[in-house]
């Protein structure tokens, strides 16, 4: 395989990126326009998620994009964002961190209430806003995944 | 450095987990028991966080421990709390796998609202609970982490 | 972290194992006996599933264990039966393999048919039977799991 | 060695992708005009497996290719479709999380079926079908490879 | 998993060669007895062959072993005698060395001959003999394995 | 360095596959024209080991090279021809598994014949050959390497 | 994602080198004219900090620079600096070593200053010096980072 | 060679970090009872550096210790402190974080001043000390090794 | 495998170590006794070599040891004597470092003295002294391996 | 960072290679040319030195370069010539395999004669010579560097 079989998805979302810029836009105003949410909606132009052909074509119009890159748009991404197993840039560090300080709570506390099962990342939504604070703002995350409990066959 | 650096916490941990299933308790009543919000209290039983020697006084007499158990409860833990880089747990695995596929996301839109900094994982706060949903309840959590802007110097 | 989180199940997988080999059982009978698949019952006898407390006292029933091995049966498994990243043993390895051989296989198929999103490895039942053949009998395997679609919110 | 040391064929696969998504084909249209299954014409046509001059010759008619992709579809492959150890694709990830999960359940059940041996990774076939489900369809995956004893000589 | 899913035919590989050291025994005079060939016999005492139940009684009364030991004697072993994945020991990593320098050459070569497919590490044997050798002695050892042609289903 | 330290030897290896392929010869054609054994042969002209200018020249000739290429074959190569530590390619990690399975045997056996000291991979030579069994024919490799004992000094 | 997500800095920052040594500037010229210390303006200017618009307009006029530059030095960067995980440069390998050695010793010497929390690597400046020294002169660095004590909620 | 190849120093620092808090002490009271600076007694009574006769009899004498301890007192050390590569721990990650981001840094501001060569790692100090600060203490640090030019000869 | 499979001669190492402190011999009065090289017998002591049975025997008498250690001090290790791939120990670092920067110049200066082939690792010797210079001692090492010439076959 | 940072001096490498092989020089013509040590100067040519300006303008005139390659060649390095962790090329590996086996007899042997400490590879200087040999000639390597005490402070 590609070493980046997501290649074509990464390199739409570099340009995405430029034009946004250019545009001044903020991840809000897109994901209004796009009628999604914006957490998910910077995903998908990152190249992390697929858009239905609906959404990639009001991408394509909003951004000035042609149909190649719907089709690029469309497509079910090869998802992992991440260039090492272990991240190095700070900012997503810090969630790495997260998984390896919190990861058996979450364990703990999620099999006391539901029993057996996992949390899905793929029926899951987030959201992401800014928390005013006086000692300083805060970043605040609220995710939700559905609960999956293992099947006993 | 023993390679299991953590060890006296950890097993306390193991043992406060046999207790807490003995007794019937749930992580809330716990929490509410030693004045800490259960994902905390749930983790610094678990051995990632540290009690001040008030909270462990506390941990003590309800778990039913000695002092040498309260000076372990009160010590900074090494940190870190799954076996390999990689989770192999499927219910920590989603949580390493968000971070995957959705850190390039953060990073992009946190940089955005805030400017070039991270979300904070040590002035940093959880909650969870059960989210009721007619397709299948599901997990919510709720981060909140101080925004740190990288100093310019 | 315990180094071997799974070890209470380990271990008393390798009791199980003892037992069911002076038994003489197969994995049917035990399975007809725990009204569960032969698949899953062996999973949760080796530590990978869990046991609903009334499949746990069958199997304390059968094989003759005690009360804390029932808990130990009951409890949620730090899941991950493999001793390194890439399997060593033969038999094993070759499911590794498959993963590696089929991979964007797997990923291009289920896309084609169901859009993006994923088999679930939680919604997931399995069966396993010989399948005689002239030039060789074969290990067939029936894997089924839940297509979960990704969610774009 | 070439880092990608099978660089043709997975090119060839990208265009391939391309011209059935032009076509509007899907993997059983071209299974059927090929006289393969459709999991392995995929492989094929993905680059993971070798067809012969005779298939090779219908696959470079229906795609409209040319003599040098008949060779590279003839190439036994240099295998292994992924671009990481353990694949962060949640779809793949998936399938190496059964094998972690159920490695030493399989390594069990055929042992205890069919003796010391592994199942045949190559001489192995594979299907691929929705299995209709009122909670939600599901992928249903059929695996059959030979048992292959280990030779005691 | 134990981290050492070998370890009772490990354990007993140990005390075989302190037996065979006390008796005075070579692997062909064990080989003789247990009616099989030095390589397998070796292998199979150091824990990466499992014995039928006939040889497994021979090699009990040969060594002076017990009931117990014919059980782990028999015992599928959970195959891989190396304690990392680049063996350190100067004699085997040579072997690791030839698969370094020389698997491209095998892939060539057996394709070139065989077709598509593998040589089988399964239905394989093994011989080793020292060959005479005027500016010194070598050692030779003769590989044989199914060849395997992938199936084209 | 260059992460592709042997990218001349590589490269001109390709050309000559493709070269063998168009003239339709077979390695035995070309050990015979060069003056080697068909495997020596073989692994040179894939890059990892070098001939002498006679040999070189010969090669120039017999597949209407140049003299930089002439300089390549001659040069002493980077050897390691395969892209991952463990081999993901079945034909060639099947040799890494009898590494993994055999690494004591081969140990313990070449140590009890010879002493302490290991079988050269440099002053070393191998066979390959096509062994023919109603059961289906067999790979039959014959490896030679020089034993050299450890000095004590 | 792109496997050198932080190419477009990194680029800059190669052509800024050559600016520099063009002029035969020192950091601390360049620092001077920047308004910022030597260590940081030699961080941004590699690629690992982002300049404020206005530090950016600075530095483009300085080194003769485009507006694309602006941008790109403005940019947030993906940090992480080095290609591998333990650096193989002597020069910063010291630094990763004293990590290694020194690790336990911070741990335990801020725990017992401060409590438990860290130094933040973000609220961090650093300064580096020539200390002169009859032995031969030293380099001297001061790092100073905001004490984050972990929040307990 | 033992996995834990610095196992008596270590454990002689558990031993010092109990008595230690039993006896209330800080280490600057240590450091200056041994005579050295408290970082390098931190260091040495974890385990990290060796005592000369002199140092390791005060310490044996203050923290009540017997012969055998001088002797590993005074041993050198394996040095590494920490039980993986990339260390877990968050107060120590945050040190491995300052090497990936400044690593460049330092080497392009190092050899500024000094010319091709490095800090020792050896021949080297570090102090730390409380920075009161209106928004909060800061941690300080303060690192001196010796510039060592590469030898040209 | 055991993990540790060079276990009985790393104890007897360890014992030897204390052994020889406490007769406070150096390694040369060792080797005089043992009649072999100081390098060697250090070596060979702390398990990386194995011993003749004449020189077993006088190493017996010497560190009075017993028949068992007899055995183990004349059995072919298990050879690696790091516990990690990359040394942490900054003195055995520096030796992987030199590999790390002179490995290419090595192989460059030893092709274009004796052609293809390698320096012996195992028809090998060594010394090691103290070489006085006025502006600090040095270490003096003295490597010589046989080369030996790749076969051409 | 570019993940091959020190390219430039690589590239430059590459190209005196191919000017010395046309010319005919030995490393010890080019040695004496610009007044060094055959085995520093081959370094410094192939990248992992760096050169003073005189020197670097003698080897423009000497190999016919320019001022750009001055530069790359007084330019320190980013060491570290080789693409793997452990290298795969065996008169390379050797070396590793030398730092495996003789690891700890150095770091024994220097402790012994030095005490706590380590040898420099910086103010570290090699010879390289042929040991003729009836038995077949030798490579002999003379490694001498400063030893470096650890500093108590």
């Amino acid at each position: 395989m590609n070493s980046e079989p997501n290649q074509a998805k990464d390199e739409l979302g570099q340009r995405i990126l430029k034009i946004k810029k250019a545009k001044g836009w903020k991840w809000n105003d897109i994901a209004a326009k796009l009628g999604h949410s914006p957490v998910w909606v910077c995903a998908a132009c990152l190249g992390q998620m697929s858009m239905t052909p609906e959404t990639a074509a009001k991408a394509v119009t909003l951004f000035g994009l042609d149909d190649a890159d719907a089709d690029t748009l469309e497509q079910a991404p090869y998802r992992g964002s991440l260039p090492t197993q272990v991240p190095t840039d700070p900012l997503i560090y810090r969630f790495y961190e997260l998984v390896s300080v919190y990861g058996t709570t979450w364990k703990e506390m999620i099999h006391e209430e539901f029993g057996d099962g996992i949390m899905s990342a793929i029926d899951f939504d987030m959201t992401m806003e800014r928390q005013p604070d006086q000692k300083g703002d805060r970043v605040k995350l609220g995710l939700s995944g559905k609960f999956l409990p293992y099947k006993r066959y």
